[in-house]
């Protein structure tokens, strides 16, 4: 498909990023919620919650359990979400007296939350990687003709001389400002999502916390002190990161365009985009790039700030336009670092 | 893929729509192109800019055409679109002395925005088609039930008493304002695309204009009085317009889950969603999923607002970043005509 | 008070506009709510839904009225809008047995709507007029250097050549589309709003129809075939106007500050900002402005769409989003409108 | 004026904050860039760049000094901003030789952003008292009240049952977070601004770390390892911050206009909107003010995330855009704040 130009196959080289896709994919997304329903089993039957024979039996079964996709898309015009068929079909391919074992005392929207965060995860790591590259390129770039002089530029116009190396320290320090933020990003957003039907874990009685501790272990994940269901800050954390991220590359592929311009000749595109009406063009099409991504993100920021509002204990209008935000954010975050990536091996001196 | 929700497998019941998807699929985009391509050198033949032997050879050839969507995909990293590779592998495939007399004197973006029209035409078609029955199913309700006392109600408080039919009049005269609106949209954005490298079409000197009309007839497209290179406010029409559509419907989906209450019980749920946990619940998916939607939307028009201002005489900014928004605009609301369709086949009265 | 830089006097000649704001003050805002009043009470006694006689006495009073506002500001606080307080205040002024006669079945929002629409019209008349010289100046400035020729840019490289006249037509058409767009613009929003307490005049009994016909009629504004009081489509179609209104004036103001780099020097600054720290620059003030105001309209019309869900009869949540966003709207398409003006007049070929 | 609902004196009671908006009025602007050039020159002659008596001079003469703000307020006209005019009218009012000495080295944006952060700070330091008797108001609520049952919803339906202190604590935590947060805010944000006109502090030599920490400490500011001319996150820290904070208090509002609906009836306001058409209700205003700024809030923060991105050493456009979102997100999380307070005082159990 191709509504979203951030998944187009014919604009994959321009705006999609391959390695976060892979996260978003159908089959990775089950393969978390699997993972999640595998934990649980094992985390209730070590707190005694459920017997630790059926835990076996589940775990077994997950480890071969083939999901019928197509019967899950079809629920979601039901359900509005997938796990109530995905529950169906697991207990479906459990034996009894296993069954109502499985997903004990758990809701939808711990599923689907604990699936997202085992994903950003592995997400944000390829973000910092390759933005400890473009950091590195940069630097690299500032140590061999940083002491050349530039024109600096205020308001669009010339105001005095400065250096390369000080227009470049304005792409380097918000980048290293970004990396320092991460962990923090990652403690708000990284961690166990363990409510219940409405937050209360109601059906674990006492056992509530040390399950959640417990399912916590299993999945690498720390356990809030309290459930997160209306609480999506730390996603908006990650969000607002991305924010700041591909502002951050967006200042770089705009000045890239100014640059670049023919009677500028500040840099020089070693390669570049095509025209079809003018082929001795070479289009700043990374630069350009970078722009629309900022922009982009800069729209959809706010948009997760919108959804940031559940009522009562559960919000199916907030939460699912969080599912219309997110993915979106990262995978636009993602092409931005590629698109800056390929941007400074295209770019040289003049 | 799944990077956008629109587009997801498994929420395909509940955000799809694949009567729209259909009109963004690479296929569908490339064979407009294709159509536009075939259809200019048709045109600059019987204007005498191209030889008839030429228009001839290549249509023969797009009628039997395969492109080769992978190195379309790899293409746009280079060139930031896919038509110079696309206009490489016609050109291929096409005997000399014929070869420079394809794609003659056109450029990248006649050939985009022209191929995005000839797909939007369709999905205007689709969705007037369904807010009609949504219309009518209205309609028809308010005449059964229309008479039935109702507490009016400002504020999220009880006010005085009207009837099902005040409320449903209010639901329905937006659905039949943008309906009317529907020509005027049209007539804004549906419009051959046709300037040339820098839109002057420089390269058919006197013979511009007739090669135009001549394309136009050929694509069955209005021809405009000058080209919109720049002037995105056909495109911005619609979105706009979609966010009319998805408002409309955003409000009677927030009614409707106010009046799905259990103790305000004004509707009724003949079916709705399921919960992993909560199997007696009975979820207004499709109601909430128009509130969602109409904020999805709404955010969306504000970001084609922003891609509207393209600066010179082509931007790479802001052409990709409408890329980016517009066909999830159109999905969108096409999901909003789905999911009212649905919600109204599954309420009654209390 | 300074909370918007609009508003701000120290910003005043950069984004203030005097003549629009003059209608947005707290007087010109109860002048026009003093208005509806009065041709409600005239219209109900010639319907002869209350005495000619009250009508008589509340014009009188009216005529000579003066509101006490810091009472109607703190009215605010107690009850969300100032109509309470306004009504009670003129009921106080007007002697018995005439005081219920007065707004007699009315309610808050169609006076506060009305008294929008009211100072919308002439905030309109103002725009347009200033469009107009724009589009006459540019168009002045075309006939005089549009033959010389330019370097045409796509994607911020040198394409092809053209004529100052082909970018100026970029400039110019949008503005022509704009001005022949805003008779339906005001069509869709400058209208009456008559709907009383939940939208069905219900106090008025059969005289609803005539009573609106005849309050229309003496206000100058059409009356729409039903109320609008939660179809805000009109008043969208405002802000959305503006929307195209400052995308026009951005691409202009982007383009300038492209044109009048000063390597680039396709265009001549004959005066501009200056700088504390470097006299010698001559900043391209009003071009950036106008870059700006497109931006900030086009966040603010995203606003605008997400206020358009009216849950039930009347939402207090949707419509004081519309009220922190409209005002704001209009004020900054007067704003671009006046810098645009000056940009014309301060650029020069070079 | 009122342009801005947030300013407007008619809505002074539901949307005004006069705490935070004599933070932004004209004469606590420019006295804080009275103070930034005062600071400055006793910082210069501390550092030995400009003689201790010209610093003397200086400060003597600022003491006294009376700004022109109307010259001001024209002078935007011409530079885009007024501290131009401001140094004109502060070097005519000190005696040579002294003139050339003040605002020696520094440019507009480090008087403007500093002057900015200055009254930040304390608009921090109120709504952070606010959010802390908010907080102890719903904790008490929670501990006289939180034991009763509450039926949960999810999804606007009846879920299962809860405690009213498992709802309450879904409004504590979140404002137990963004106060935990605001000193990392604070730290990103509160911070002196100190470049020169190109952010290379060129005038100043090797005394440019000197200035800057005298200058910083003059202020009570911490100064930066760098300049921020182009590197706006910390203000986006402080406009994501408000996000949160809204959020929070919105999905209080949220709950309590669905808690308070008369068939619901899980909360009960003791006061609240009259209505002008009918007397007898009693609408959940604060609560709806609420809802209505948090999306305002998030609407603008999607604005700031836009203005991010700063062209070369110096963005008009982006700053501009800033100085246009920035204050209203500040006045209107004030508001809020007020409004939650209000709200919490009319409300108790039914």
């Amino acid at each position: 498909m191709a509504i979203s130009a951030l998944d187009h196959p014919l604009l994959a080289g321009l705006l999609g990023d391959p390695e976060i896709a892979a996260w978003f994919t159908p089959e990775a997304e089950v393969d978390a919620m699997l993972r999640f329903e595998d934990a649980l089993s094992r985390a209730e039957a070590a707190c005694g919650v459920i017997p630790e024979l059926a835990a076996t039996e589940i775990t077994a079964m997950i480890s071969g359990f083939r999901p019928d996709l197509s019967a899950l898309g079809q629920a979601s015009a039901r359900d509005g979400l997938i796990v109530p068929e995905l529950v169906r079909q697991l207990r479906a391919a459990v034996a009894e007296p296993h069954r109502a074992h499985l997903h004990f005392a758990s809701t939808s929207q711990d599923v689907i939350d604990t699936a997202l965060v085992l994903r950003l995860e592995p997400c944000l790591g390829i973000l910092e990687g390759r933005l400890k590259e473009i950091l590195a390129s940069l630097e690299t770039f500032s140590e061999a003709h940083g002491a050349q002089p530039l024109m600096g530029r205020t308001r669009m116009q010339q105001a005095i001389a400065i250096r390369y190396a000080d227009r470049l320290e304005n792409w380097i320090v918000p980048l290293r400002e970004v990396l320092a933020e991460l962990p923090t990003v990652r403690a708000a957003a990284i961690r166990l999502q363990c409510g219940g039907a409405a937050g209360t874990l109601d059906k674990l009685g006492d056992a509530g916390q040390s399950v959640a501790g417990a399912l916590g272990q299993n999945l690498g994940l720390p356990v809030p002190a309290r459930h997160w269901q209306t609480n999506r800050r730390g996603l908006i954390a990650v969000t607002n990161w991305c924010g700041a991220v591909t502002a951050a590359l967006g200042k770089l592929g705009q000045d890239v365009t100014l640059m670049t311009q023919n009677e500028v000749a500040e840099l020089r595109m070693t390669s570049g985009g095509g025209s079809s009406a003018m082929p001795h063009k070479v289009n700043p099409i990374n630069a350009e790039a970078l722009v629309t991504l900022s922009r982009f993100v800069a729209v959809q920021c706010g948009g997760m700030q919108m959804s940031a509002v559940h009522e009562q204990e559960r919000s199916g209008v907030a939460w699912t336009l969080e599912w219309l935000l997110l993915p979106q954010i990262i995978a636009a975050t993602g092409a931005a670092s590629l698109r800056a990536g390929a941007l400074l091996g295209s770019i040289t001196m003049p």
